[in-house]
């Protein structure tokens, strides 16, 4: 279950396939293997050897597929930074990683200058751009691909390394999830099963590569040859340029995405018949956004539900379960978020590890081949997610008597507010259901009543009025008192992390910041 | 990567769908992971452990899968053994696996009945029918279905050996290929994926289920959700009228079987529009046979190499190159068995194990994680073909520049004439060009003056003339002087292994029984 062994095996049998598309630049798989054999050589001639750790502070590019790739083949592992981060963010990840090599986009030239007397551990800075630039003061990448050096390809095992993802932004520290080649193997297998990839698939990475999200499909869609499409970030009238230029099949987008395309003035203007299938995931998407998307794509669409230690999907709905004018049923399953992949493991447990009954909610624990290994260099905080071989998600969720998932709330997010418990994505789902609300977030806030009192916090759509009186009568109308919001406050646009997830904590942080503690 | 956690998840997931047809049987996935809970259930009170075999000496049925699936959540090993062995060798593979209890079909209560007192280790027989016949003197199957009986699920590991699968027939005594969960799952994503099976999907159950080559779909049937349907053994009527009442869309057949289905007198007046897709394999298929199949079923065509030992699919050679009516290159792929899967490293090697260069003849070696663990109890056998992680499968082949590989002979059936090795499949190819043959096989014998002579034993079709002279003319007109038969035998039929593969060794025991040795 080899990342390398697949990889070569396409390149060598679809040789005149075409494997990457970028801006002007067109590869086939021939061409592309022997960029990363190229690059392999030459990585292994600057000293990197298995184990080793490559950074990539990239936006979307096909050097993106080239470095991972370049990156197994020596048993390096690659470690892709989240862009959003800022300066100390970003240094304390590629010390945390012992990152030897870094190959990073001229974006983030002025970062990587001002960065680099604090990352001792680093040996080799790489601009990975088509044309040099003096200032990047970094290898230029288009050198690495001046001789066909052959790397000497390391020995691999299924549990060795590939990534080291690190996740964070949502909550506390970033800590590295080290995803093993058998893990990012079989998620690509379940996932090129369940949506039905093939060679005469292209997809195009719209939402950030160095996100699990994306990362779900970009080893999938190699395993079964089909092609890869870049945008070098999500921008809506890029993309739905891109889908007509390059007759793109299929992409993951994150509701906010899902949201920001469909309501794209010009959405109707370009041809998007090539587009046969979207996957949205990260969050749950509100059911009027998708039934927005859905009437305007008439596409296929799948929601995944995983976390990056999942590498990363746990669950899938399928296409035939996104019936938008069904019965009561359907439209819940509009809310689930699937059942469980053919791989996975997965219960819906109490805190003693028993899984609850069909309704109950419970934490989401699961375990199987994909699976993290662990997170790197850190054995605590491994012990408290990884039990007698289950992984503790930390999502709270109800399964129903079809095993279809529904997640209720992150634990950290749910809201205590006079001993009863608020799920704040159920509050959320209603809100969303105003026709004036663009975003949403709904968090607790201290009480000295209550302990906790549920606040919600609205993005309107730009022209539409909305008071907080109209928001609160909204969800009274469809809500038990305890879970309506007590207060509304209003603002410009909601704090997100790189994957587009809104960023709870950073909310919370804003009315609990003279608390000592987050619970009151 | 259990085939337990994948079987319960598509139970659960698809509880309402269609799991089984076999005559008048219907069961959804709901229905038939119950039955499989059962006997699970009733299996473990009847004293069946995790490592335990179980045998079954079966024709196809939906019981087949139940005793899988049974087996397997117990942590049991299942043991299928090919129904056309003769007694003896029956007894053999039942005392060398250690088999506990044995599952039968009531074509063998004579045989089993025979056999008895010479089983030692067999604690239980089970008569695996609709209805019970006494003279079976076994426990009644579906008596075991009576009462819901949860079993205590093994815990198990990918390396856990699930099957063993005995191999012979062809060569020496029969040897136990062990295939553990991980083997047979990651075999299941393979094929799954080349052919793109799915939940709609109804697969034909037509050859041998005993056979590694029906059992290449078994479990990715499975695993997409699809529905098994059955005959109890291939008859081409039988295999005809289910396609067209059950609406078949997919089976895989042996080239014998595959000549006798498109030669049936009445193939024309079935409606076999609901089929899409012939997987074969187990033997190469001679054009003629193949051009005739293309243009009767009209349907995707799937060529899959593999062995036992490979859980079997090494390459697939996938319909977009099964082109009749092409130039000279797509005229020679059809004799091709396709390219490497995703997961296999293959190479044509040298007796040392270096890679040969395109176009020369080489042993097929391969390793990956569809390799069999081993053969049970046989460390020396195992450690004569698993040398450094990598299976050496005495098949002979070239591969072409384009990766396409041409298996040219057994290692075993390779001819050695006056120096000169001879590829009796070569030879075989262009006799059956000729348009008055049947079947062919094509052997060495004994020759004072050339070590050993080329000789083709030759079916040919009914009411057609066919003479030695004839057919050595037609070999002059295509081969090389030292590949041309010095001698032609005809005979009405040809032995065959329980997979449908002819028996050379049996074939070449006829003209070498009065020598010591079988190379000159």
């Amino acid at each position: 279950m080899l990342l390398t062994t697949g990889f070569l095996n396409i390149v060598r049998n679809c040789a005149n396939k075409t494997a990457v598309l970028d801006g002007d630049v067109r590869l086939t798989y021939g061409e592309f293997g022997d960029r990363v054999k190229r690059l392999a050589g030459k990585l292994q001639e600057m000293g990197v050897e298995k184990g080793d750790r490559i950074g990539l502070l990239m936006l979307n590019s096909f050097r993106y597929l080239e470095v991972f790739y370049a990156s197994f083949m020596l048993g390096a592992i690659a470690v892709p930074l989240n862009i959003r981060l800022a300066g100390p963010e970003i240094a304390f990840i590629l010390n945390d990683s012992g990152t030897k090599v870094l190959f990073f986009h001229r974006e983030f030239i002025p970062v990587v200058y001002q960065l680099r007397q604090d990352l001792p551990g680093i040996q080799h800075y790489v601009l990975a751009e088509d044309v040099p630039i003096a200032e990047a003061s970094a290898i230029f990448y288009e050198d690495l691909m001046l001789e066909p050096v052959a790397p000497q390809e390391a020995e691999l095992m299924d549990e060795d390394t590939a990534t080291i993802m690190y996740t964070g932004g949502t909550t506390g520290l970033p800590k590295g999830v080290m995803l093993t080649h058998k893990n990012l193997a079989v998620n690509a297998y379940q996932v090129a099963l369940a949506t039905g990839y093939s060679r005469e698939d292209v997809y195009l990475h719209a939402a950030p590569m160095f996100h699990a999200a994306d990362g779900a499909s970009t080893f999938a869609i190699t395993m079964v040859g089909g092609t890869h499409s870049h945008v070098r970030a999500f921008e809506p009238k890029l993309v739905l340029e891109t889908i007509q230029r390059e007759q793109v099949t299929s992409m993951l987008l994150v509701p906010t995405m899902i949201n920001m395309l469909v309501n794209h003035p010009e959405v109707t203007n370009y041809n998007l018949s090539s587009f046969k299938r979207l996957l949205y995931g990260a969050s749950p998407i509100p059911a009027e956004v998708l039934k927005k998307a859905i009437s305007i794509l008439g596409c296929q669409f799948f929601q995944a539900y995983g976390m990056t230690e999942a590498a990363p999907c746990l669950t899938f709905l399928r296409p035939e379960h996104h019936i938008v004018d069904g019965d009561e049923k359907a439209t819940r399953r509009l809310q689930s978020c699937g059942q469980p992949l053919f791989n996975v493991d997965l219960k819906i447990a109490d805190p003693d590890g028993n899984e609850v009954p069909y309704g109950t909610v419970g934490e989401v624990v699961a375990r199987g081949p994909n699976i993290m290994k662990g997170y790197w260099n850190r054995p605590e905080e491994t012990a408290a997610v990884l039990r007698d071989g289950w992984y503790w998600s930390g999502d709270m969720a109800v399964m129903d008597e079809d095993r279809f998932v529904y997640i209720v709330d992150r634990k950290k997010d749910m809201i205590i507010t006079g001993g009863e418990n608020v799920y704040s994505v159920e509050v959320e789902n209603v809100i969303y259901q105003h026709p004036a609300v663009l975003e949403a977030a709904v968090i607790g806030v201290p009480d000295e009543t209550w302990g906790e009192a549920v606040k919600a916090i609205v993005v309107p759509k730009s022209g539409q009025e909305l008071t907080a009186e109209d928001l609160i009568a909204h969800c009274r109308s469809q809500l038990a008192n305890y879970k309506v919001p007590k207060s509304v406050d209003f603002a410009d646009a909601l704090p997100k992390s790189g994957a587009g997830k809104i960023l709870k904590r950073t909310l919370r942080d804003q009315y609990w910041q003279t608390r000592q503690r987050q619970v009151n």
